[in-house]
C-alpha cells in the first residue's frame, strides 16, 4: 500500500506535546487501535461510558449548574461538590479525543451541546465556575484550599487542548482562552499570590500554552509551581503535605499527601522543566519518581495507601487490604511517567505505564462500561454488596463497581484516558520508530526527513506474548525499529529473517532498510511467575504474588471450596504457578488449625464455628489437604459478582511457634 | 488492728454499681493505692494533669463558653468543637473521684468553681449546652448526627454520679438532675424519637438512675438503646455503622464503626441488661465481645484499626503501623469489660482490663502528666517531631505526646480513669474477696454478714511478679480469698503456710478462717515470652511480639546501632528473649540485602544510599551480623524523645525466593 503523508493535525493529536525532547509522541491520526484488549475497552468507552457520564451529570444537576449561572438563578442549594464542573470538562476532553479519533458525529454533537451550556455560564471577564462568585454563593477565590476553582479551570484547558489538536479553534477553545487569560490576570506576577488546593491548573496551563503557542500560559504554570510549598495555603488538620504546600517541589524528596494532587502537580513540573530547559527541576522530579515508585507504589502500579487522606503513606507503608489506589491516581501516574519518558526516553517510565494501565486503569470499568471502581485495593476481606445501577455510591470503597459516585472523578478520568490511548503507544525520533505498548494497531508516521515509518502490529497480547510487527511501507534507507522489552520479560526473544535471538529487558532495536512485508516478531514470556515483595513492606511479609506478563493475578473466594477459606489460605511457593488459560494455578491448603485470634487469651482455641468451617474445607480439599487455587487477572476481579479477593498470597511455611 | 465498719458512702464510691450481680465492686473508700506503678500515675494525675486540663480549657475558651451562655453573649464564633462541654464534665468527674479519694481541698475548690460556671449556663427547662439553642447558634437537637448534645449531657451525668457517690447531693448533682429530666421529657416514649450520633447519654443515664434510685433514667437509657440500629439517624458518607445505627444492638454480631461510640453504647447495654434482667441482651453483648476481642483487638488491648473513621476494621484487619487504638477507646473498653465482669464474674474480662490498662491507658500520659498520646499505634515508621508544650496539636497522630488537641477527649478520659482506678481493683461476694489487679494497696471491706475482709497487698508488680497479700484483720469463720491468675501466667505459683503449689490461669482461691498476719504469696512468671499472632492477621504475618507479664514490649530505633535499621531488622525467634531489667533482649540482624523496593523493576538493586546505610550497620553488628536488640515496655515508648518503634518484630527465616 502507499502512504499519504500525515496531515500536521494528525501528528498534533496527542495529550502531551513537548516542544523538545529525545522522542516525539505519535498522535491519534498516526496510531489507530484495531481491536484487542484495549481496542475493546476503547469501543465500550465510546459506545457506553461517554453517554453514561453525560446522563448522570444531567440527572444530578451538575450540567444544570451551568444553566443556573447563565440564567442568574444560582442559590446556596447548588447540587454537587465544588469540583463537579471538572467532570463536565473531563467528559468534554474524552468526547474531543473520541471525535478526533473516529469523527463520530454523536460525540461531535455532544461536544457542541455541552460547550454551548458551558459557554453561557462564563462571566464577561472570563471567570467560569458554577460554585463561586454568583448570587447566593461564596465570593470568587474565597476558599483556595478546598474550593477547586482553578482545578476546574485546569480541566477546562485540557479539554480545550484536545479539541484544538483534533478539530482546531472552536467555541470550547475560545471559552478556554478567556478563562486562561482571566487566571493569568488574576494570579499573575502582579496579581493574587495564591495557588489552588488541588493542583491541575498548572498542567492545564502548560499544555494549553504549548497547544496555542502562547508562552505566557506556560509561565503562569511555572509561577503557580514555584509559589507552592511555602505554606502559601492555610494549614488544615491533615497538614499542608495534603496539598503539597509543605515543601517546594524542587526540594521535595518523595511524593506525599493526596496522591492525585501530588501527581497532577508533578506532571506540570515535568512540562515546565522541559519548556524552560530546567534540568534541576527535571532531576528533582526524577528523584521523587525513583523513591516513590520504589517505596510507595503497589505491585499493580497503584498509588495512595491511605483512605484517610486518599494519600501516599510513608516508605514501605503498602497495606493490600486498605490500599486506596484511586483510579484517578493511576491515570495521573501515567500522565507523569509519559511526560518523563518523552523528556528522557527512559523505558522504566513506559514499563510503569504498562503496569498501571493493565492493573489500575483496566480494573476500574465494568465490562459494560457503566460501573467503576474508585479505589483499587489488593485485598478485599468481605464481598461487597451488589451495586444498584440506579444509585449514587456515597462511598469510594466497598468491593463492587458503582454506576456513579458523589465524588465521581474516576469515570471521566478513565473515559478520557481510553479515548486518547493511541497517543501513549509509540514515539519517533530522527532515526526511527519506538513502540512502547503492545496492541493490535496500525502506525502511519514519517520521520523528520520525510521517510515513512509505517507498520501494522498484530498481537492478542496479553493473551499471548507474540507481537508481530509487519512493515507496511518500504524505505530507501535504513531506519531503526525499537521495541520495549518489559522489565519482567526474562527470556524474551526476537525473530527477524527467520533468525531468533534472545533479548534483554530494555529497548530492543532492529535497524535496516525495511521493505514492505518485512516482519519482526517479539516473543514475550507469558508463563506465570512468582513475585516476592521487598521484606521492608511489612504488610505483605510472608506472602508472594503471581504475575503473568503485564497482568497481576489474584485469587477470588468464589473459586475456593469455601469462601471463608481466603482468610486462612496458604499457598505452596515451591511448585508452580502453572499456566491456566489467561491466568494461573497454585497449590493451596487451609492449615489444620489457624491459631486463636490473638488477643487476651493465647491459650484460647478457635471458636467452633471456625473449626467446623475449616473441617468442611479439609474434606473438600484433595491430596492431603492441597487443592488448586485458580488465579485470574486482577483487573477482572468481581466481574462475576461480589467476592473477597487477594493479590498477595500467604506462603506455607511462614515462621511459627 | 481493728476494723471500723465501712461507711455506706465508701462502698458506694465507684463508677459502676449494679443493683445485682455475682460480685460487688469495692469503692474508693475501701481500696486505696499506696504507691507502685499505678499509685505514681494517680499522684501525677492529681498533682499535674487535673490543673493542666483546666488551664487548657480556660485558655481555649471552652470554659468561657458556659459564661457566654449565662451572659447571653453567645455568637456563631464559639470556640471549640460541639463536644467541648464534655471535656469540662470529664474533668469534673476526675476531680470528684480525686476529692472523694483524698479529700483534697484543691480538687474540692475546683469542683465548686467549675460547677458554678456550668450551673449558670443551664436553661430554665434544664437544657444545658453551649453550642446549640442560644443566640447565633443552631436550634436545639437540629443535628443529632454530629451535634453531640446528648453526648455532652451523658458526661455531665457521669460526673454527677462521681460527686453523688463521694460527696452526696450538691449543685452539680442538682444541675444533672434537671438536665436528665429535660432529656427524659424531650426524648421520652412520648417525645422526639431521636438518638444521639455519639452514644454516651445511655451509659450516663443508666448509672445516674442507679445512683439516684430513679429508675426512669434507666428506662430512658433502654429507650435510647432500642431506638438505635434502625436507621434512626440520617445516613452519612461513612455509613450508619459509624454510629452503630445500622443494626440493633441485640442483633449485632461484632463491634464496628467508630470505636469509642461502639464501646460507650455497649457499656450502657450491659447496664440496662443487668437492671432489666435482660439475659438475651447480655448474651448478645458477650458474643460481640468474644468476636471483637478475638478478631478486632490488638495485642495491647487497643481497639480501632482505622484512622479514616477512628473505627474498628474488619475481622483480622489489625495493621500495627496505622493502628488508631485511640486512648479513649481503651478507657471505653475497660468500661465495657468491667461491667461484663460485674455481671458474670468471668476473669477473661478482668484479664483484658489489665492488658488495656498497661498497654493503652498507661501509654498515653507522659511521665509529667502534661502530654498525651491520642492514637496508640504499634509501629511508628518515622520519629515524630518534638511537641511544643504551648501548642494545640491539630492531629491525633504523629509519634509524640501532645499537651492538648483540637479534639481533646483523651486527656480528661485518662484523668477520670486514673482518679477512679481503685474502683476497678477488687470485688466481694457473699463469701469473700476477689483481687483482680495487682498494686500495692490497702483493702478494708466487709462481707454482707458483717465479717471484715481486710488485706494489705505488697508488690512492685509489674517490676517483679511477687504479690504478697497480708491479712490485716482476723475472722472467726472461714472466707475465701480469690486472686486472678492472668491468662499469660503459665507457671504461676501460690505460697501459703510455707507450702508452694502451682496454679493455673483463672481464679485462684484460698479459703480459711484467716488470722491477722496471714500471708498468701502469688508468684507470677515475669520472664519475657514470645507471642505469635494468629496467621489470619495479615499485617503481622512472619512477626513475633515479646511480652513480659502484663506489659507488651517494643523496640525503639534509638536503641539500634543505626535508626534506619528498624525498617530492615529481623530477629532470631529461636533464642531468647532474655530478661533485661524491666524489659528484654532479643538477637537481631540486618539482612545483607533487603530486596529492591517492590515496584516495577524486580531486577533493580536497592539504591546506593540504602546499601551504604546497611553496610554501616553490618560493621556495627557483632558476631556474624547478630546484635542485641533491647526491648522496653510499650507504654514507655518515646519517653526518651522522638523515635521510630515497633511491637511486632519480623522473624528471621521468613519465606524467601
Amino acid at each position: 500500500m502507499t502512504i499519504t503523508p500525515q496531515a500536521p493535525a494528525a501528528a498534533r493529536a496527542v495529550p502531551v506535546l513537548p516542544t523538545s525532547g529525545p522522542v516525539r509522541p505519535l498522535g491519534l491520526g498516526q496510531v489507530s487501535l484495531t481491536g484487542g484488549f484495549w481496542g475493546v475497552r476503547q469501543s465500550v468507552n465510546a459506545a457506553a461510558t461517554l453517554a453514561h457520564c453525560e446522563s448522570w451529570m444531567e440527572r444530578l444537576g451538575w450540567l444544570a449548574n451551568f444553566d443556573r449561572v447563565a440564567d442568574g438563578t444560582t442559590s446556596p442549594d447548588r447540587p454537587g461538590w465544588s469540583f463537579s464542573d471538572s467532570e463536565v470538562y473531563k467528559l468534554l476532553e474524552a468526547l474531543a479525543w473520541e471525535a478526533g479519533r473516529t469523527g463520530d458525529q454523536g460525540a461531535e454533537a455532544a461536544i457542541k451541546r455541552l460547550t454551548a451550556r458551558v459557554a453561557r455560564a462564563q462571566d464577561p471577564d472570563g471567570y467560569l465556575n458554577t460554585c463561586f462568585g454568583h448570587a447566593g454563593q461564596q465570593p470568587r477565590y474565597s476558599d483556595l484550599e478546598m474550593g477547586h476553582e482553578l482545578y476546574n479551570t485546569g480541566h477546562l484547558l485540557q479539554a480545550a487542548v484536545a479539541r484544538l489538536r483534533t478539530a482546531g479553534e472552536d467555541d470550547l477553545v475560545r471559552v478556554a482562552r478567556r478563562a486562561a487569560d482571566h487566571v493569568c490576570r488574576t494570579f499573575g506576577a502582579d496579581g493574587l499570590p495564591g495557588i489552588c488546593g488541588h493542583p491541575e491548573i498548572e498542567v492545564g496551563l502548560a499544555e494549553f500554552g504549548r497547544a496555542t503557542g502562547e508562552d505566557r500560559y506556560v509561565e503562569q504554570a511555572r509561577l503557580f509551581l514555584d509559589r507552592r510549598g511555602h505554606g502559601t495555603l492555610r494549614d488544615i488538620p491533615l497538614g499542608r503535605a495534603y496539598f503539597q504546600d509543605d515543601v517546594p517541589i524542587r526540594r521535595a524528596e518523595v511524593w506525599r499527601g493526596h496522591a492525585v494532587r501530588a501527581l497532577y502537580l508533578t506532571a506540570a513540573a515535568v512540562d515546565v522543566a522541559v519548556e524552560r530547559g530546567d534540568d534541576e527541576l527535571l532531576r528533582a522530579v526524577q528523584r521523587q519518581w525513583e523513591r516513590s515508585v520504589e517505596r510507595r507504589t503497589y505491585i499493580t502500579g497503584g498509588m495512595g495507601s491511605r483512605h484517610q487522606d486518599e494519600g501516599f503513606g510513608e516508605d514501605w507503608e503498602l497495606p493490600p487490604d486498605r490500599a486506596y489506589c484511586e483510579t484517578c491516581a493511576g491515570v495521573a501516574s501515567i500522565m507523569v511517567s509519559w511526560r518523563l519518558h518523552l523528556a528522557t526516553g527512559d523505558v522504566r517510565y513506559t514499563d510503569l505505564i504498562e503496569r498501571t494501565l493493565y492493573n489500575v486503569v483496566a480494573a476500574s470499568p465494568s465490562p459494560d462500561g457503566r460501573a467503576f471502581f474508585y479505589a483499587n485495593p489488593l485485598h478485599q476481606r468481605s464481598p461487597g454488596r451488589p451495586a444498584d445501577p440506579s444509585e449514587v455510591s456515597p462511598r469510594a470503597e466497598g468491593g463492587t463497581r458503582a454506576a456513579w459516585f458523589e465524588v465521581s472523578c474516576c469515570p471521566t478520568n478513565v473515559a478520557r484516558t481510553l479515548a486518547a490511548l493511541a497517543g501513549y503507544l509509540a514515539t519517533t525520533d530522527d532515526d526511527g520508530l519506538q513502540i512502547h505498548q503492545y496492541a493490535p494497531c496500525a502506525i502511519r508516521a514519517e520521520l523528520p526527513d520525510g521517510r515513512p515509518v509505517a507498520v501494522d502490529v498484530e498481537t492478542d497480547y496479553p493473551a499471548s506474548g507474540t507481537v508481530r510487527v509487519r512493515v507496511a511501507a518500504g524505505a530507501s534507507s535504513p531506519w531503526t525499529l525499537s521495541l520495549r522489552v518489559p522489565a519482567w520479560a526474562d527470556g524474551a526473544t526476537v525473530t527477524e529473517d527467520g533468525r531468533t535471538r534472545p533479548v534483554e529487558p530494555g529497548m530492543l532495536t532492529v535497524r535496516r532498510a525495511f521493505q514492505a512485508g518485512d516482519v519482526v516478531v517479539l516473543d514475550l514470556p507469558m508463563r506465570p511467575r512468582l513475585t516476592w515483595p521487598d521484606p521492608r513492606i511489612d504488610a505483605v511479609r510472608g506472602c508472594v504474588a503471581v504475575e503473568r506478563g503485564p497482568e497481576v493475578l489474584c485469587a477470588e473466594s468464589r473459586d475456593l471450596p469455601e469462601p471463608g477459606g481466603l482468610d486462612a489460605l496458604v499457598v505452596d511457593a515451591g511448585t508452580g504457578p502453572e499456566p491456566d488459560g489467561g491466568g494461573a494455578r497454585v497449590r493451596g491448603r487451609i492449615p489444620a488449625h489457624t491459631g486463636r485470634g490473638w488477643a487476651y487469651a493465647p491459650a484460647r482455641p478457635a471458636p467452633l464455628t471456625e473449626l467446623a468451617e475449616l473441617a468442611e474445607l479439609a474434606e473438600l480439599a484433595e491430596e492431603g489437604g492441597w487443592f488448586d487455587v485458580p488465579l485470574r487477572p486482577y483487573h477482572s476481579w468481581a466481574h462475576r459478582g461480589p467476592t473477597s479477593m487477594r493479590v498477595w498470597l500467604p506462603v506455607d511455611g511462614a515462621p511459627r511457634p
